[in-house]
């Protein structure tokens, strides 16, 4: 196959993460959003909130993670981050798929998408930091902006979102100090979130 | 207002196009995408194609131009490329929602954004150009994707497609000739696109 057509096979494959379904509410909490309409605002948030990361960021490749970050999921679909036994084999699943999915592209554009989702995945650069900053706050955001509906609906305790949110100050101190303290803090005090532990 | 909470309300106001429907199938032809997912599809394809531009890009700027270039139709909505009332008072309509949705944002992000869109409207710059090449060339590959399912439902014309695709060599001959070839060329010789002039 020429590489024009696999460029092409590949960005009809990743169509497909239209339909896949995450956990978050709309703000108008309609419905939920998927994989595709999460990426693309993440990708502006990165664009809006790189002045807040902790170290200089190539926010080119920040938004670039972003943008491929979730194309796993249309093999291994999305993992709710408080369902236990989905996560005990979501690495799994998602390396299968990194396997199948970016190969659909020319050789050197696969291992360049393979290389962005496993910086993504080993989260120690600066970029690869603050695009799980983004991607930790931006259903919080969501969740909020819904009265916590979400949240209502699993009954989620602080102590499960402080463990999700562990690592969310690595990217961005200044987004971390606003998210505890406009989405979390505030859902606490308002019953939404459960307190079983200290913030 | 403080800076980051300008920001937020933006990054919320936003949300809302995810609910601003286009007129193009997903490649399973199971419902209409929505100008998120588009603008998401679009900067990936921009990641991918850029080595097709005519004039050499400024990747970022083509991807932040994509991420941003339908959130007007927050207010205006979508209008379809052959609504030709619609596209009559188009302009009036968006320009009235970018005066009110970028300042939402703190004033140099609001220019920024607003100077993106702006750019993206005038098409002269490469960044630009290859944007809108982009942007017509989406469309049709889920269309053919399809069976061409949005075309037969407005019966529309091969001079309508042509009128609508005429600048998009200006972004990449290259591109274009791939669609000419594989989307219009292969949809007129089935029947889908009316042949009412040449190729």
């Amino acid at each position: 196959m020429e590489r024009i057509e696999q460029q092409f096979e590949f960005m009809k494959e990743i169509d497909g993460l239209k339909k896949i379904g995450r956990q978050t509410y709309l703000k108008d909490a309609s419905r939920k959003e998927n994989d595709a309409e999460h990426s693309w605002h993440l990708a502006v948030m990165a664009l809006l909130l790189q002045e807040y990361a902790n170290e200089a960021v190539d926010v080119l490749r920040v938004i670039s993670m972003v943008l491929v970050h979730d194309m796993v999921e249309l093999d291994a679909g999305d993992t709710y981050a408080y369902d236990e036994a989905g996560n005990a084999t979501k690495r799994e699943r998602e390396i299968a798929a990194a396997e199948r999915i970016f190969p659909i592209l020319p050789e050197d554009q696969a291992a360049f998408f393979r290389g962005l989702w496993d910086e993504f995945e080993e989260a120690e650069t600066p970029e690869a930091k603050f695009a799980h900053t983004l991607d930790n706050i931006q259903p919080m955001m969501l969740n909020d902006a819904t009265g916590g509906k979400a949240w209502r609906e699993h009954q989620v305790k602080l102590s499960q979102v402080m463990n999700r949110q562990k690592k969310t100050a690595e990217g961005s101190d200044i987004l971390w100090e606003y998210a505890r303290e406009n989405m979390i803090a505030k859902n606490v005090k308002e019953g939404v979130i459960i307190e079983d532990c200290k913030l």
